[in-house]
């Protein structure tokens, strides 16, 4: 049995606790906490009060009960970090994960703010209190690409790494491509979806993707960049020729995070892609390519979003824990 | 560091002795057999003189040493077990693997006659002696689907699996697909590229693709299913005509090994799928896409075969022995 605190009550932390709560996966959330309330109890919470409340109330709660003391304060092996990503500081989840490794306890987070901004000062702590920091929900959402690299392709050089993963863009290309829209007309359809932003600069100037790379980049190759060392351009210029162009070649466009280290490619643009390439897939499904010497290239395509697609990548972080480091009775 | 004892210097057996000679993973080589010869030095031989034996005498070591010999004396920690695949028997592999495991010695195989005829009795001995049986390479070549099923998708529930886990059948298919080529016009292009045997009917057929889905289905679900469980119909009698009108409907054929317990299927046969499905690879490559509840479809490509890409295989299965079971000095 494995003991949990979870900050974080948006979709996602409600998709996790809503898992934790159903699943017989040997965990037990004793604290918990969203941007207005907290609670603890060591013997376990009852998630689906808790639940219940928040939907009610908007807060699930003990308004008296901060976030930062259910870290502090709370009887778990490993804290869930799901608050919104804050992607200029990554504050305040940040704080949370650096109070919650200081107290040598596990972190597991979907929030790509402090996984690409501060990455190398978190892992260090990490490995200084001997506890795990893990982060698989940040990127590619359900796709196992950490676990992936960790043990998968393990004994493995990593070569370079192609990737898809950013969905709000690649619905978009995928509609242009397949309707012959413009890309105004496939953002509103996108927007109506509710595969994108009322604003949307994040995803379509490639932001988003920009920063996944980093923490994949960062993953691999323990290299320390940082989101300004990405060369980027966005789709939002794309017209609708450039895609037929592609089309009568038998390709199409994917807006592709590529990182090459012999060639010191670092870059998140659109590119012109043969349309039975594996990287090739549609709606907003994310997919990766890595390349590797032994293994030579390993493709894994996937949701790279959705609250329930999420927490899947979150509880594989859990039980890697459980499983790895925590034997309770 | 970790010793292991290799039985197999075929073509994948000399891959992952090149590899372990070459790379730094911590491991060394202190037993070797080929179906003539075998070696021991509990302080690690020499694989560089090993190899270059074999390839000038036909074999790597001392007649006088047979592989049973090496499996029952040497000093070791895990048996890499690369024999050839005896479909019918699985033998002589499962006698080693026995071997080897009553000593408590863990086993990587590449091999599949022991895993998809054996598995229930293989593990229960490795259970009970307290040591690993892993056998990513029995399926998909360098794609590292055990590891994803066993951490990546920890906590999903697998409903259902989906894969073209025949390279020979993929590369006919998309041949006849690409050029209009008949049957027999295709395998005759395979088998010049080294992808058929003189004798195809094992890959055509259907057969290599239902033992590694019965591999699969026995790994995930336990259910002790065997090769005569699977309905089976190879690539054989398809013609160009059915590809044609196929790709009047923006779909193809590719032979497909499915498992769906709740439907009660268990089946490898060709079937008629959308161009732009992740499934629909091209040439040799393998793929597999597994449903799940949380998760959703996760869809895995990779090269199936391979003498150094399936050393990737094997390298990640002893790698994940060493770090979880083995600690030497």
């Amino acid at each position: 049995m494995m003991n949990v605190a979870l900050i974080g009550l948006g979709s996602v932390g409600r998709g996790v606790a809503g898992m934790i709560a159903k699943k017989d996966l040997g965990i037990t959330i004793t604290g918990i906490a969203d941007s207005k309330s907290g609670g603890m109890d060591p013997n376990g919470l009852d998630i689906a009060s808790l639940l219940a409340s928040k939907t009610r109330k908007g807060y699930c709660g003990d308004k008296k009960i901060s976030a930062s003391d259910v870290i502090a304060q709370a009887d778990y092996d490993a804290l869930i970090e799901v608050t919104p990503t804050n992607a200029l500081t990554g504050e305040p989840a940040i704080g949370y994960i650096k109070a919650a490794l200081i107290r040598k306890k596990h972190v597991v987070t979907s929030n790509k703010g402090p996984i690409a901004l501060a990455y190398k000062e978190l892992h260090a702590l990490a490995v200084k209190k001997g506890v795990a920091l893990r982060y698989e929900a940040t990127v590619a959402g359900a796709i196992p690409i950490m676990h992936t690299l960790e043990h998968g392709l393990a004994g493995n050089e990593i070569l370079a790494l192609y990737g898809v993963l950013n969905g709000t863009c690649n619905y978009i290309l995928t509609r242009m491509a397949a309707e012959g829209l413009t890309y105004e007309q496939a953002l509103m359809e996108a927007r109506e979806m509710g595969y994108a932003e009322a604003d949307p600069t994040y995803d379509v100037q490639g932001i988003d993707a920009a920063i996944k790379l980093v923490i994949l980049a960062n993953t691999i190759w323990g290299n320390g960049i940082r989101l300004n060392d990405v060369d980027r351009t966005g789709i939002d210029l794309l017209t609708p020729d450039a895609l037929r162009l592609a089309d009568d070649e038998g390709c199409t466009i994917r807006l592709i995070a590529e990182a090459i280290p012999r060639k010191h490619i670092l870059r998140v643009s659109p590119r012109i892609i043969e349309k039975n390439h594996p990287l090739v897939v549609d709606g907003t499904l994310n997919a990766l390519t890595l390349e590797t010497d032994m293994a030579k290239e390993i493709t894994l395509i996937g949701r790279g979003a959705g609250s329930i697609e999420t927490a899947s990548a979150i509880i594989g972080d859990l039980l890697f824990i459980k499983d790895r480091y925590v034997q309770r009775a």
